[in-house]
């Protein structure tokens, strides 16, 4: 499973009504990185989410981002062990890398308990843990008209800051079912944006936030649908592409999840009941 | 030290030359986060790199997603220590969370090993790291014609797959002084794309690479420049907006640091002496 893209099923709303349609998304997938010095145990990383492809280059980059190796002959080898069509939070995908007696394997160590990669979270951990909150987020009875959820990238915009617009912030808010902006907060990180939400809601006991709608203003990775999962709101909206393990995990914890929402569309990739027109009624 | 934003000075380069100028740019600096449980010892769940503000919120809602804490009354006190002026990835900025006996600490350990944020390493020590590159860096005389460097977006869009132009991928990219494509490399999280380039380079023996430009379709965080210094890559064009944090470690690497390359325009946020236009032949 090295594909970068997948096809996924979607509902696309336009201006003109909504169709069943499908499309590619990106894949996001966990591989652990393990190094494995000349003399003495093996180090292990821990797990990055990447999309799959370019693995070896992904492994010795990391290697050298770290100062762990600085030039081809550090490394002896770089095992690649996916099981075929195991790319899910629960496969034991494994890149060894095999390094020579110059590498600095001590450099890794630094690295433990800060962050290693633009995403996440270890997908087979926290998969595990959102299960507990699976069954209310499924449960969640909200229901959010086309036309709330049309406005809500509009209105995330116009409450952030000046800045903001121009790109250098993320933002992450919610919203009522209709369409009433509660808490907005804004950060570098996107994952930090939507932790500041996360904490604005538990410091005035409003978790789990069953009726409650997290907009963001950018990509849905599957860590934001795991913080999503852990603060029960039943729906997100994303201005940006959702990645495959976003999608799969929204359809396993009950969210409905809506990507692309801009310009007046937006694409629901599971859980649309939740979404209603006028017309409906 | 709790402004999102602040102030830099910049080179604006647009189709009518260049002129002087300054803007805000998002602030970008490390907070270490500590649990305190009732009875035991202090975890530490390492350095976050956020905006700052929210700070509470933020730590509140990180301990919330990952499961620490799901009520109000589990926190008994958040105390925040931010040396003034101190938002350096030098500082010791700190946040901690004192929590009651109903809080699972546990949960924090399943982190150890796994990122915690959507940015980066700790600033602390990468940031003595790379002084050990910044030397070589700083001494590279390449120089960039502009025109070229307008060109660098286009073509690293019109080179990434159709699907990654909907947005679904970061792409990271090097260039030739002269503006011809080398290595191209896609991700879902744009710090996988920089590893994956530098390890393409490392595994031809191509470090340091102190003759090429490394092209990044998205905004540049720290760890974005610091991945380039350990990389001996002098020049950094970014489509989206770099960070404080991004503009002083670049400015400290001697790394050529461009943003908002787009459009025919891009802003040159620190030593923009390698860059020239044909009238100053």
């Amino acid at each position: 499973m090295t594909r970068p893209v997948v096809i996924r099923a979607l509902t696309r709303h336009t201006a003109d009504g909504c169709a069943h349609d499908q499309d590619l998304v990106a894949v996001e997938a966990p591989v652990s990185l393990i190094v494995q010095p000349a003399s003495g145990p093996a180090r292990d990383l821990g797990l990055l989410m990447r999309t799959p492809g370019d693995d070896a280059d992904l492994a010795a980059g990391v290697l050298a981002t770290e100062g762990v190796i600085q030039r081809a002959a550090d490394i002896l080898a770089i095992d690649i062990d996916i099981p075929a069509g195991e790319d899910t939070p629960d496969s034991e995908s494994l890149i060894r890398v095999r390094v020579g007696p110059e590498a600095d394997v001590e450099a890794v160590s630094d690295r433990v308990g800060t962050a290693t990669s633009a995403c996440g979270l270890c997908g087979r951990l926290s998969m595990r843990r959102i299960d507990r909150f699976c069954a209310a987020v499924t449960s969640a009875a909200v229901r959010v008209e086309a036309d709330v959820i049309r406005s809500i990238p509009v209105r995330l915009r116009d409450n952030q800051h000046a800045f903001a617009q121009t790109g250098g912030l993320h933002a992450a808010a919610t919203f009522t079912p209709t369409g009433t902006l509660l808490d907005l907060r804004e950060d570098v990180g996107r994952h930090n944006a939507v932790d500041k939400i996360a904490g604005a809601l538990l410091r005035r006991d409003a978790l789990p936030a069953h009726d409650l709608v997290l907009a963001v203003s950018g990509r849905i990775a599957y860590e934001i649908v795991q913080k999503a999962a852990m603060c029960g709101l039943p729906m997100i909206v994303a201005v940006g592409a959702p990645t495959d393990l976003a999608v799969d995990a929204a359809r396993t914890c009950g969210i409905t999840l809506v990507g692309f929402a801009r310009d007046g569309r937006f694409n629901v990739y599971t859980h649309g009941n939740r979404i209603f027109s006028q017309q409906d009624r």
